[in-house]
């Protein structure tokens, strides 16, 4: 088990403004103002704007000289790009699994995630479905190897999370096509088939972009 | 034209502190210490630490809970991991242009670097002709017109303008090669020929992290 250091207070205050921004509580475009923010959690003027960094960072606020911040805009065009973005880094990730398993039980996992999937299915928890999906490109990180491509992944992940709470509801009833689709990608993983991982990915990506688009739409 | 705001007080700092880093004038794994920064510089604590949150995210710094930020280390796994992915992003941005471009006048920009590339090989000069190559990459954002991919990519830039002035010496070398990569990625994207736009490119990755890892190891 590795030591793993308590987030700084910038990081929990970042974390705590993803949260709401993820959840749609702070909406598109809305501004952040460092004072409330510095009044509201009782913390530094510095540490707020530390937060405001890292969030930048993982694409949730822009930081707009002389005007502040604000939370990023969703719309379909931003949607699209990250989608079209992060389907390639999955197809990396997917790549690299295929490419560098050893023995079968290096898969074991993506097994007990797809098992933990099949169950949020079962009882209909969607956010757990979708919690667990990033798990599968965590999971991935050690076969990739690559702290560049991991940092990159992670700082789109919030963005991502924030798309999918948006389309929650569309989601629920597509769940079981993506457990087909993760099925899919496990046997192509398992032959080594890259070609193959990255057709159901990409699948998978356009999928997942649809959903959140419909979900614009609809709301 | 567009208007381009100053940068912040912490943009600039970070923009010093990266040069400084880039041309090796501060080492890997050396520790900076915000404190001086504060006295050379003869600015706030508070932007000081906001200059290391930006340089964290150009990867040029990493910032360790109780232990302060120090310069990243650039090893050979380092190097390959970060040329794998530039790589994947360099092959999304020249298909983008490749599948994007309308008329063939959009790719003017293209021939004018082409150009200065030629000339900054005859005269010798290959800091011009490498910072001319980024340039490429940036003619092709209007192309991919992806925010998420030009952010990602503008964080790898610094990191691998720190590998290329590494391996000034060895690029000296090759910079005819070079050209005659860039005239048959030209000549791919003309023809929109995706599959040559991939297969150039991924040659220049690899190329250029040869050329690295060699200057790594007579370093």
């Amino acid at each position: 088990m590795t030591f793993k250091a308590p987030d700084s207070l910038a990081e929990q205050i970042a974390h705590h403004i993803a949260e709401r921004i993820i959840r749609g509580e702070l909406k598109p475009a809305e501004r952040i103002q460092e004072q409330k923010v510095t009044q509201a959690l009782n913390v530094s003027r510095g540490s707020v704007r530390e937060a405001l960094l890292i969030l930048e960072r993982r694409h949730l606020v822009a930081i707009l000289p002389r005007r502040g911040a604000q939370v990023t805009v969703l719309d379909a065009h931003n949607v699209q790009s990250l989608c079209t973005l992060m389907s390639e880094l999955y197809v990396l990730l997917g790549i690299a699994v295929a490419e560098n398993w050893k023995a079968q039980s290096d898969l074991a996992t993506f097994l007990q995630i797809q098992q933990r999937l099949i169950a949020s299915y079962e009882r209909e928890d969607v956010k757990a479905f979708v919690e667990d999906s990033f798990n599968v490109m965590r999971a991935a990180y050690a076969f990739a190897n690559n702290p560049y491509l991991q940092e990159t992944v992670d700082n789109l992940q919030p963005s991502m999370s924030r798309c999918y709470y948006l389309a929650l509801d569309q989601r629920k009833a597509e769940m079981q096509d993506y457990l087909t689709l993760f099925d899919q990608l496990l046997a192509a993983v398992l032959a080594r088939d890259t070609v193959q991982v990255r057709s159901v990915l990409t699948d998978y990506g356009q999928r997942s972009c649809q959903l959140v688009l419909a979900a614009l739409d609809a709301g």
